[in-house]
């Protein structure tokens, strides 16, 4: 529908189109899964390379691996530029971006060491899994997660501006409690790491108060975190119950005007009349 | 009901049968608790052979306890292919399967040694303790569990999908900030591995971020994991919800018979009628 | 109202009983109040006896206090029995045990050394404070959370069954990777505890999979827990919701006979009716 | 409003009061911002200045920026005494205290040494950053966090009376079992200190049971902190749900002005009036 290059587009663009941006057709298909599992493939190598022992013993392969996946990957780029309508509006779109920089730093890796790993990258490209399943009810279901998530944005922009302020706090008292016997906490911005990774209740362990002190507020510190934690849960979980409970609400009867349908009604539950 | 073996069917399996079968007879429910029993005695055996200090003072008892479970466990496997009509269909079940899959290791051990360890598979078999239970309602309990988790499987996958993805994003981010200095980061999958021990609050602090970079990465990576174990945790929740508010649909139509009605409905939502 | 000891019941044992079980009146609840300090004292004076430093210097105190302690509990407990209409039926319920297990430890260090320590069961006692606040809308609170964990019984039940089931395959499954090379998993009741440590999240790092495939497979054990903490969770808060729902549903309106009526409604929401 | 000083109340103080008081105008709006950033700045000083190898480098620098910022709140707190009208009202309020928190420490390193790292509490001004955005719904979403939390209160009360007498009663138990062996647990406050890291899923590491006894019993208590930690999720779960439906009670009765009706009434249930 775009006025600019409608006129030297051909059918052989338009099929090509189809194949490389929609996965309704069995050729589209087959070309989201075969982009797939080359990625998967792509992310494998580069994981796989940085083990020093692998790397050492096959480093000529890793690199062929790499470069011909660069260059693939370049080439799919450039269909599809080429096959869209809009190109700026895909090279511009979260995808497009995605796809540029999960190419470039191979090339980059020729002018500037070890920027080869930023690949990885292209696991984002990994997403793209639910296109193929688009037909089925996954997009549904990731929407209803991504609108749950959406709406707790305020609250959940609250709760942590909270937590930030408050690990701040923490971690510059056990900064004063420890700090002068226990080499962990021997600065405030260390402190804070412990204290995130304390209220989270991950526990690395590699920092640990000593004093009976920094102990007892230690105590203190993890039953607080025992308590915040429940209030994300809480906030996703009401958002999960509203989105559960809402799409039956919409239609309304027109004979009694009632609403608050299930989704599979067919007639009014309060009048009987067919809705 | 089966039409193959119908005449050879005497009273004697019938019995059998019952005994081995159902839990609703007393000889039923008893041979299905000595069964437990003996489940759960030779889980302990192998659990207690793998101590070494016990194998080397009473490894012969071990053996020989280990092997009269076996041989009673395959009589009992026989016994139930013997007195069920179609044998191929137990055979084909999930118990059938388990309770195959709990003999075979023994005898494998005659001919590859290690293998009996895998007879922990036995552990499966306890499951075996909701049968008994099964005229009370913790059958129902057990299905409310598994249809919540049922009905939140597509959200299920789509956040394990995105879990994936994050994971390696950041396990490669912090293997670029720590590998050159950390042994802990000193291959992508290692760090792949921290950083599912990080999101999941679990925290065993084997590998842990020693840059000042490092850890503050993982900070924000913690934070991130405290909002995310949230989606789940709202996911499960907010089914059972759905789950609990749904028994109140055991009413049926009279005219078209179909379940499902709201609490305050008074026509059938499908075909109109008066409930 | 106890048919036995009617006779000899004077107002002088009323009056005891009043202050001793009570907190209604003034001197009741002076009583409760002293009581709980007490304890509180007391189940300080045990923690602060067990720091090897502070028991050097002041074991003749901690042992004079304790049993000051000691015998002013066993007097509380004589004047129980002494001001109750039936003193058994105080002596066989839950505090009436508590409170004798309480004194019975320091008598029992005379004979076997090392047994005071158990008097921490003191700490039991400290449920008193809910006794203090009963006029107040705590006991309300503590029901609600106490029927809530009841209702969930039966899930809890089936959910511990699958955990213990769980636990025990994941541990052997371990002890078969890592045992041979790994001291951490070294038998398989210790690759058990592992797997409760891991699935929990708690993540000691006391220890830890050092192989390649163990680390792949904790990832997965991970992921899982992750999954499956949601389930308990998910159970709790259904329940707690359903228990804040269910009190305003008991009302009908004497008029049009609808329910659903707030709790603090006068008058009939739907008719206007006074309920 | 007030009456005390109105007389000498003037123009320039009116207007003084909404730049630092409010953020309605593009005044207040720039001033509340600029402060945000300097407390921000201020606060990320001491952050650095405890980091040794940056304090032995920029150590004048950083005393000059602390006293500078220092002088420049104190300036800030006295002009916001002189803008209101009631001066004491301020002063005793959250945010007064606070300020005036915020600008002691400094003052007082001159007599007592290391008290400035006290600023820390700075970081508490940050709070005002909800200030800024109060025209915005953040505020509202505040405020059902609050409420929600407010609600629960009661419950995590009696939640955490629970959650004290358990950790007493496990640390004294694992003292009991692990102390003769095991340093880690070499008194109860120690093993109560282990007991919280346990039970709130931290688990550091720095302390963990050796013997078989140790760890079956740890089993226990991390099984039973994995149901416990569903309790305060569930709580304040379902009172987030609470607050989440409760939006609706907006409508107020135009006879007696309450509110607090439920969706569905066309009747106020305290005075029986139509609505």
């Amino acid at each position: 529908m775009s006025r600019s290059n409608e006129k030297d587009w051909t059918p052989h663009r338009e099929r090509l189109h189809e194949i490389i941006f929609e996965a309704d057709t069995p050729a589209g298909k087959a070309f989201d899964v075969a982009l797939l599992i080359m990625i998967l493939l792509s992310v494998a190598v580069v994981m796989l390379e940085s083990i020093a022992e692998l790397n050492r013993l096959y480093h000529q392969w890793f690199l062929m691996l790499e470069w011909t996946f660069t260059i693939l990957f370049t080439l799919e780029y450039l269909l599809r530029l080429y096959s869209i309508r809009r190109p700026w509006w895909y090279a511009a779109s979260f995808f497009g971006v995605i796809d540029l920089l999960a190419i470039i730093p191979t090339y980059l890796s020729l002018f500037i060491a070890g920027t080869h790993y930023l690949i990885v990258i292209r696991a984002l490209r990994l997403l793209r899994v639910f296109r193929i399943f688009k037909l089925g009810h996954f997009m549904k279901e990731g929407f209803i997660i991504i609108k749950a998530i959406q709406a707790s944005r305020a609250k959940i922009f609250v709760f942590l501006s909270f937590i930030t302020v408050l690990v701040l706090i923490i971690g510059s008292v056990m900064y004063l409690v420890e700090g002068g016997s226990n080499p962990g906490f021997s600065s405030i911005p260390r402190s804070i790491y412990w204290s995130i990774v304390t209220l989270t209740t991950v526990g690395f362990g590699d920092i640990t108060p000593q004093t009976g002190l920094g102990q007892f507020f230690s105590a203190i510190v993890m039953i607080l975190g025992y308590a915040v934690i429940a209030v994300p849960t809480g906030i996703v979980s009401a958002e999960f119950i509203q989105q559960a409970r809402s799409p039956q609400n919409t239609q309304a009867c027109q004979y009694c005007g009632r609403e608050g349908h299930a989704d599979d009604a067919r007639y009014c539950k309060y009048c009987g009349h067919a809705l």
